[in-house]
């Protein structure tokens, strides 16, 4: 196949045929089509777009392009979990032992920090000991025993997203609908999902910032989880501040250990819940919505839920006794506040920036190769439409090294807007989008 | 500069910055951006588009890439003409003499056949022992003697063009208006032209098959060398069937040297004298048009022309006697006619397939590596609008491998398309382009 003729005919904006999208998938794959090629092919997607056919035939064929893990010993439905990434964003770590709680089984292949979002291999390996690499039969073993485990990619799973990703990386088209639902879908397929609920992001900590496109995301990935015979739904979710309260690695499993245990709640509880009881439903275990979350908050009151964390922890590795005592977990040597610069109400904030703040005390990479500091981040002690008055602290910053807290402050105090009028509260559930259609909730 | 950002502001479709279009060129030129970056911001131009600020700036920083012929030693404004490419459209052996003849100082860089266009450096080269091969001060001894010299770029002009042309090539970005018409400039500025004619193919057998396409390639090209300085202007050319009723290369030698020789006229001559009798006024030998073309027919009618194409030929290292007897040119084996498959008039040409025919016959290179055979081509023996009769030839195979001819009758068949009712003719000039505007002749 001549590969001109067919970046031609994408850039002429005519859909490509299976054969060569097969022919993309393999060339990036195998290494046989040239990066330069790929990456003008790339540009032309993200010009032209892909319709339906294309996009799912391309999510096959990347997830065709490695290994494909077989989970049938597991028995049942194995329900995964998807985020397209936020900030204060650990829904994973509450919800992921609730629903194995009630009987669901999550044999969950999750991301490290990308940007200014946290990953959840990041925050396990934060807990000592915890260990997030395991052989394919240790983790059926470990899902078939406790019901969850949550390990890294291994490295054979879709080898031509893994290429077309790198490249995508550095030739400025990372952002195309067709061509993050397809390396988000391929990933989840190759891992063995049998059900899947995806959380895609909205606002201004999210990958796509306008609610349109985080719709047209989301409906590309339940239209391709559908041709693949998946059942699949999305919720659009609010990421107009941290969903909870705490941002970085210990902090976060501090703040899911909290909830487990009943000493906290809020939005990253409640999405947690919105999420977790579709996952019951979607593997059969609830018959609605209701009651997933009815069972997902007995789990949570009588401890079913902490215990499992605990058990998922220990069967990684690690030491399940911070599930008891938080303090156990790496703490960090300074906490500073970031006092607020006037009177007047939380009216937004940039939680791209507040992300990065994070990122920049040590909890994300710059580079690749950057070691992340388990300990440190920030608390956030506002949510939007709080009142505030001057020099209250808006966050508490958590810190190894004090010279970093002054330009933390400062990027802290403009990513966090007040205003004299007290904002109107964005919602939490911005959308739900089904194989029967798109509900908005506002 | 960190490229990905350049990418994702064209991509997004804002104009590049003086600054980081240079860094592109630069970085095209000495290999330091990456292929895949490059591809990508290449398609990304194709996608947007570039403003008249940006090609010209692209235009220079091209040029200013590698070497700049300084032709002052000559004397005079050098006036250079270039066209897009045509089949049976030499052109170039017509009014280079007449125009040199004319007292024009013309310097003229050409290139090679490309696709189904042919190219004049490999005509010149079907003359026995013509090179166009010299170094730059024989280069320019040979235009101060005799007024005119055609020879092949030398390798270190518009290094970032070469580069950049190399890779559109393969990544599917040949067609776009602004990188078209900065290749082009930036490669006539650094040869040192002083004026430019353009000549701008408009049909079935040129790059730009609309009249409007060609109009806005024309445009283009003028505003650059306006914002360069430099007289110039542009006609769009009719390419709706083979210019000469010669195709191939010694075939094409002949039919100039018929012109100079006063034994053949039609449409090559009359868009020879157009083009001949601007490059006149551009130089400032010819006060208008009219005065222009009446130089260029003295010249010819004197045979003026035609012993300037001798003493350009013997100059660079030819037989100068094929002037005076074309037999002397290398001939083809065998003539084979084309017989019209059916009564009628001649109502349209694919004139991209007839130079297609003639490269497979020899004259053209499908790769790089290909050799030429100077003497295989066609002779046209109808042109649009005659009425012809079954049996009757619309064209001659000259060919040396006799087996050829079977799929070469049937593809001209097909390309000369007969019907039954006689069609309106297509001008020869459709539009005259200038620094003051468009004018369309039709």
């Amino acid at each position: 196949m001549n590969m001109v003729d067919v970046i031609l005919k994408k850039r002429s904006g005519q859909a490509l045929s299976a054969e060569e999208i097969r022919a993309f998938a393999r060339g990036a794959a195998d290494g046989s089509i040239p990066d330069y090629q790929l990456a003008a092919l790339l540009m032309a997607i993200c010009w032209r777009g892909m319709d339906a056919r294309e996009t799912t035939c391309l999510t096959m064929e990347m997830m065709r392009s490695g290994g494909v893990m077989d989970l049938s010993a597991i028995g049942g439905i194995c329900v995964d979990k998807h985020s397209t990434g936020g900030v204060g964003d650990t829904t994973t770590l509450v919800l992921v032992p609730l629903a194995a709680a009630c009987g669901a089984k999550v044999a969950k292949i999750s991301g490290r920090g990308l940007g200014h979002t946290g990953g959840t291999l990041d925050k396990l390996e934060s807990i000592p000991g915890c260990s997030v690499e395991m052989e394919q039969d240790q983790f059926i073993k470990q899902v078939q025993q406790i019901g969850c485990a949550v390990i890294g990619q291994t490295h054979d799973l879709c080898p031509a997203d893994k290429a077309l990703y790198a490249l995508r990386d550095v030739t400025g088209t990372v952002e195309s609908v067709p061509l993050i639902a397809s390396s988000i879908i391929s990933k989840k397929l190759a891992s063995g999902a049998g059900a899947i609920v995806l959380d895609v992001k909205t606002g201004s900590g999210a990958l796509m910032h306008t609610l349109d496109a985080s719709i047209e995301l989301a409906q590309a990935m339940v239209d391709i989880g559908t041709h693949a015979g998946k059942p699949i739904l999305a919720l659009v979710t609010g990421m107009d501040q941290p969903l909870g309260t705490h941002v970085g690695n210990t902090l976060e499993v501090k703040e899911a250990i909290d909830i487990l245990s009943g000493r906290a709640g809020g939005d990253l509880l409640a999405v947690s819940l919105e999420l977790g009881s579709r996952m019951l439903v979607a593997c059969g275990i609830a018959a609605d919505v209701g009651e997933g979350k009815a069972r997902m908050r007995s789990a949570l009151e009588s401890g079913a839920g902490l215990a499992r964390l605990r058990a998922m922890i220990e069967a990684q590795g690690g030491d399940g006794s911070v599930c008891d005592d938080v303090s156990r977990l790496p703490q960090a040597r300074f906490h500073v506040e970031v006092p607020a610069p006037r009177d007047g109400f939380v009216a937004r904030m940039d939680t791209t920036a507040i992300g990065f703040v994070a990122q920049g005390l040590g909890a994300g990479r710059r580079q690749k190769s950057d070691v992340i500091d388990p300990a440190v981040g920030l608390v956030m002690d506002v949510r939007l439409g709080d009142a505030v008055r001057a020099g209250q602290p808006l966050a508490t910053l958590h810190l190894n090294r004090q010279e970093l807290a002054q330009e933390a402050i400062a990027r802290l105090q403009e990513a966090i807007v007040i205003a004299e009028e007290k904002p109107a509260l964005p919602p939490l559930v911005y959308a739900s989008v089904t194989p029967q259609g798109v509900e908005r909730m506002m």
